[in-house]
């Protein structure tokens, strides 16, 4: 191989760059006085490099540090107009990019949300003095000023400004401010509904971005969505009128008596909530008024209703594609701005080892210098030293591998004397054999059948009785010494890195702690025991369509997750304004004068000598507090008899109410139809995908393997000896020393990670990418000569070789 | 043009066919005695040349009536297995496949399921005597057996066997025809539940192939349904269990004070129907419980609901498209069968018109001449006078159009005086100009607000006064005027063209209906007053998405409706075995020991000296007859509040009737997600379409324009007269007549029909489509050699240039 009569190659002394960072320019162009980089880079490493030794040097650092911030950007999807423009923004930028930065970030808005926790209509528990809450409320904004300043420090006053997103945010932070002071001025809370504008200070978090992303898409699907809507409200407006002319005669008809009423229930019975009563009357009196609501519910709900699904999905559909090209176009660019900040003038054709290093030392510090030189020698496919531009736009996959040497001992006990080796290779093959996963699946299969039975013999006796049950007993010995075989024959390692075998250790864990609370009559812990039935999902790995569908659920999770905060946050605004309007307005007993009387009843009579208590109930739906006003709102999204809290609701203010409940409806309504759709495109593009790829079945993530020599290893030794970089050093030291040790010339390392679904998409739209890239540099070609020194230039030496090579690999 | 040179080319006598029709082959093997042909064509025409002439003629109708049926089965997607094989069959087969064959077959069906309307838990206005609907069952039962006896004329006996349908078709017959014959002796009804199997009678007709095709595809979406369901049930009873160790303690707490219970009710749960209600016992003992319930319902209805629609609709995508696979490959197969039919010996590369002609004659004896030949002339795309099978393959594509001669006048008046021509060339101008358009939107919208506000103001008065409101005038007068603006300016025919002004025109007329009823006290039409707001309907012509969701719910409909029939018919099965057991178990007051007693109660009660009745209603929806049972049924469909009726009949009877309500509920959950996966599908197809041929904006359907000339008509005139076919003479001679009246030497027919799903599908999958057809052809050839005469030697002549030319054109 050509590569190894090479290594001096990593060692050549840098040229000076094709392109200046632009802090650097500043920096000649300014006074010239040194500044302190606030370092994102907490590592030593990193640090020490930072010291001035020459003016060459100095210039690539400034070039690396942009260069990765360029990345972070693709990365983080941040436009590139708010790109740090000089020293000062710089400082700024990195101050407020980091971990810290962002925790704080979070508690702030966290704090905030809380608060609603202990304000006016509180949580009685967590009650608090208004002085307190108002106080803690008024740090938590100077906290948020604070964070908003260094924003502007680093975007600069012109960009702020037009930062739609934080402009929203300073208006939000005004008005909450002086609300705040109000407050501790009047020592009285007033009606203060733009408590509700909160969340933004969640949303505007760095660690929320994916549900900014779930609320910019919902925005994006109102449109079709409003007209699907409108043309729902337009059919029950005209059911509305007729059922008006043709049930209002009927005097025992309470739902149709007037315009109004007849609105409002045809409102409900889309809902299918008030559905059989809704008819009765009518259908008391004359068989065929049926017509008129199986009409009205054919058209509405059953075709209109998924009429709006459908628009929604397609329009979901449509926006994710779109999405996902302007991200991967967004990282292209920001590789390419990259690039042209690490190419050499002497050497436009690639970036060398030790750029790529210096780059990586800003972009990810937590890495070691074995790991960065594997990331390099993957990116680089050709067998030149250099990274050609085209081998860079694999940046972003290649650098979140995580390397390992590949194991010369396949289990954990190779090493063992041959005694012990023979016993726990037993205990492996053992537990590896189908029989031994056939028994478990038995076993689970008669636990759950005894769990199911138990529990019908019981009938309402006394359930937890003082001596353990010897089942129980019997299962968990089962359980455990299975979990003691397959720790033993696999290595811990290994046994816990499936998420199969953490879930039954977790579930097998919590049956033994319900034992202790069983034997040593613990009754709060009771609880655990009820988890028993649990060990039964283990029985749907048997299946592939299940482990298909749980695999699924488990990549959805994140998403999945991100959409119930999106949910949450609506819900969040609507319980404040429910608490400010209707806190405290229903009870036991209260709305007598409305229909729905019936449920809010609170009777407490003697019958012969026995008090019989009759609970409606529905007084605890109440938005008495905000964990009330959750449950509240849950029990309108499920849209269930929701009509009974509203008609309570509205009996006891006035008919405006209505307003509040119908728009929760309408918005939970777009939410939950965004979450369908996006289960239903998600499991639909998973299945095309397992479709097309049908027989490459092995679904481990991406792995890579690459061989390292000894020669390479000592020449990426050297050069940092040069940069004096001692950490590093003394850690390839010790790889030299393994290689020594077992007598080998070379390692092989595995890179690893798991597959996203990202790089599904990349397999899915293949062909449609390969376009959208064409398409992108045209109109980056077209573009540049106005901008900036094109990017051309850099690797005008062999544009032929590179589009020739892209053809042959492609 | 080569073409006018040689008109005679169309006289040309036949030669002998490659293939002999398999009738013939058996007639001329068998004792060779003539028979009647029992005709599908009833026109005189085509019974006139089936008259005798000579042996090489009637050889020749013998392969053109082959080679209609081939075609017909590939139309029908009948499988080429029930072809029939000799005379005896042919002669059954035309007798069992025509229309009045069908209706005879459906109205037999109905007859038999409209019979419940009359058995024993009968629609009191319609019941009848034992003896009576006895006696018409069994008359029905005879025809069905008449028509299956001639099903196996036309099948033979070892075709009828393996017919599945038609065997379980046999069976069912089978024991209805014993049942009847028992409830007859013995005067009195048994437990009919068989009477639910009178359905497959409806399923088996020619006209509800829809319907079997509905029912297939539900069969076949069922296992990955189940897989899920199975998922769905496990955590149900994981739930349960929980459920009643968590709950069951708590005494005031009915829902979960045995397994059984907490089954039934996190069933109940799982349709959200008893929503607040079953959280509400435990949430008022401990506000923490709700956790159980809100992760129970975003687990079972928020994912695993999803899942189930995500499943079913990716299982339905991916039928859809296998069976328009097959059903494109069969009618090509079909067309390929009849190809080899119509070659002669002597030109084996394509077919004549006068043999093509022969084949309309049988395949649409309806079709006149001018259209048979225009037919020709547009599946003939080479300048040859023979249609190749390349040609032949669009036969169905073709087939279809409706031939009009391309009008010379644009409008209705061109020929009337000058000053009329004036008067109606600007009512025409008026009519379309956007202004007149836009004044009627306003009006309409104005009608629109007006009826709103006045039915606002009527507050529950007397909505019918005597005099007629003079803005109903007003208004219908100014409908009555853009009516007759519009047939004056665009003339009758064309105004009536267009769905949307045949729509006005149905709404204007009930209005003006609706008015004479006012006018002239017409008490029981007032409900065509109640029509108007219909009007309003209109206004969604304004906006483009509205009309696309208007074309495509059009286009849908009778898809729509064999869906609606095939839950009708799932409907029908269910109220039968309900009528069996459940009749009469419900009445008022009945279900006064159950949780759900309120519903059920009737009380008459005096409160001063008032008379208050104190109506639940609930014990309306009963099983009690057919119709009742039907709305019964609806209520269940709809899912809420069915527990009430499930828990009252379970009150009356055993609480194994739960799992009738169960079931259904379960069946119905897969016909509507089916209808909503088809819904999706329908709508996603759509958009997605509309996104391709964005640019191609008018959708007219199919159009296609072929010219004649005045040497070609007199050709087929002369080849008409040759075989002696009067009617199609006369019919040519008027076109010459015509021509030389306005002096042209050719006229312009333009041929339209509306465009199909298959269409667009023909479309969408452009490209895979040629990959199925050379995967078809492939296998062809293979199979070939082994069974058949190969179709191959038949276009042996010029294979290469048919090949040069597929690739010229596509």
């Amino acid at each position: 191989m050509q590569w190894r009569e090479l290594p001096a190659i990593y060692l050549e002394e840098p040229g000076s760059p094709v392109e200046r960072s632009s802090y650097l320019i500043e920096l000649h162009t300014d006074d010239g006085g040194s500044y302190d980089v606030v370092n994102d880079a907490s590592s030593p490493a990193a640090r020490e490099c930072c010291a001035p030794q020459s003016s060459a040097r100095h210039n690539w650092e400034m070039n690396y540090q942009e260069a990765a911030i360029y990345l972070q950007e693709g990365e983080n999807n941040d436009k590139f107009f708010t790109h740090p423009k000089n020293a000062k923004a710089l400082a700024a930028y990195l101050f407020a990019h980091n971990h810290l930065f962002y925790l704080m970030e979070l508690s702030t808005a966290l704090l905030l949300l809380l608060l609603s926790l202990c304000e006016a209509p509180a949580v009685p528990m967590l009650r608090l003095g208004i002085f307190v809450h108002a106080t803690l409320e008024l740090f938590a904004l100077i906290v948020v000023v604070f964070e908003l300043s260094m924003k502007m420090r680093w975007l600069g006053f012109q960009t702020f400004i037009r930062h739609k997103r934080t402009m929203v945010k300073t208006c939000v932070l005004l008005v909450q401010f002086v609300e705040a002071i109000v407050v501790l001025v009047r020592q009285t809370s007033h009606v203060r509904i733009t408590r509700a504008l909160r969340c933004i200070f969640l949303v505007d978090c760095r660690y929320c971005g994916a549900v900014r992303r779930n609320l910019r898409q919902i925005f994006q699907s109102l449109p079709p969505f409003i007209d699907i809507l409108l043309l729902l409200l337009f059919f029950m407006v005209i059911f509305a009128i007729l059922g008006f002319y043709l049930f209002s005669p009927n005097h025992s008809d309470p739902y149709f008596n007037t315009l109004e009423n007849s609105l409002v229930n045809l409102f409900v019975l889309l809902t299918t909530s008030n559905f059989p009563d809704v008819m009765m009357p009518s259908y008391a009196r004359n068989p065929w008024s049926c017509v008129f609501f199986i009409v009205y519910l054919s058209i509405e709900l059953y075709f209109i209703m998924n009429l709006l699904l459908a628009v929604v999905f397609d329009t979901f559909n449509d926006i994710e594609k779109r999405k996902f090209k302007s991200l991967l176009l967004h990282k292209r660019t920001a590789i390419q701005h990259a690039y042209r900040l690490l190419v050499t003038k002497q050497r436009p054709s690639g970036i060398s080892f030790k750029h790529f290093e210096g780059l990586l030392r800003f972009y990810k510090p937590r890495m070691c210098a074995r790991e960065r030189y594997l990331t390099f020698k993957a990116l680089n496919q050709s067998n030149t030293p250099l990274v050609s531009l085209k081998d860079f736009y694999n940046f972003y996959e290649v650098v979140g591998l995580k390397w390992k040497a590949k194991r010369n001992r396949e289990h954990w006990f190779d090493d063992l004397p041959r005694t012990a080796f023979l016993i726990f290779k037993g205990i492996n093959i053992l537990v590896k054999s189908r029989v031994f996963q056939y028994t478990m699946y038995t076993v689970v299969a008669v636990n759950g059948i005894w769990i199911l039975v138990e529990t019908f013999m019981l009938q309402g006796g006394n359930f937890f009785s003082r001596n353990v049950p010897w089942s129980y007993i019997v299962f968990l010995t089962i359980y455990g010494v299975e979990l003691l075989l397959k720790t033993t024959g696999l290595g811990p390692v290994e046994y816990l890195s499936s998420g199969w075998n953490l879930f039954d250790f977790s579930v097998t864990l919590f049956a033994f702690l319900g034992l202790m609370a069983l034997a040593f009559n613990m009754e709060p812990f009771y609880f655990i025991v009820v988890l028993r039935p649990l060990q039964l999902l283990r029985l749907f790995k048997l299946k592939k369509r299940y482990r298909n569908v749980l695999d699924t659920m488990f990549e959805l999770f994140p998403r999945m997750a991100s959409l119930g905060l999106t949910l949450l946050i609506f819900y969040y605004c609507f319980a404040i304004v429910g608490m400010e309007f209707f806190a405290g307005v229903v009870y036991p007993n209260c709305c007598n004068t409305s229909t729905v009387a019936d449920s809010y009843r609170w009777v407490n009579h003697t019958v012969g000598n026995k008090t019989v208590v009759e609970e409606g109930y529905y007084y605890l739906n109440n938005f008495d507090n905000i964990l009330n006003s959750f449950v509240t709102l849950f029990e309108l999204t499920v849209v269930n008899d929701w009509y009974i809290i509203m008609e309570g609701v509205t009996s006891q203010t006035t008919h405006w109410s209505r307003l509040y409940f119908m728009i929760f409806y309408i918005v939970t309504m777009v939410v939950m139809t965004i979450i369908v759709a996006f289960i239903l495109d998600a499991f639909v593009f998973r299945m095309n995908y397992t479709r097309k790829n049908q027989d490459s079945e092995e679904d481990n993530g991406i792995v890579l393997e690459k061989e390292i020599s000894k020669e390479e290893v000592i020449g990426i030794i050297e050069l940092y000896k040069r940069i004096s970089a001692a950490p590093e050093t003394a850690q390839l030291q010790k790889i030299v020393l393994q290689m020594d040790k077992y007598g080998q010339m070379s390692t092989v390392f595995l890179g690893r990670r798991s597959r996203t679904k990202s790089d599904l998409s990349m397999k899915m739209y293949e062909e449609e990418i390969q376009e959208w890239y064409e398409e992108h540099s045209r109109k980056e070609e077209s573009q540049t000569p106005l901008q900036e020194p094109a990017p051309a230039p850099s690797s005008s030496l062999k544009p032929l070789s590179l589009r020739q090579r892209s053809q042959t690999v492609i």
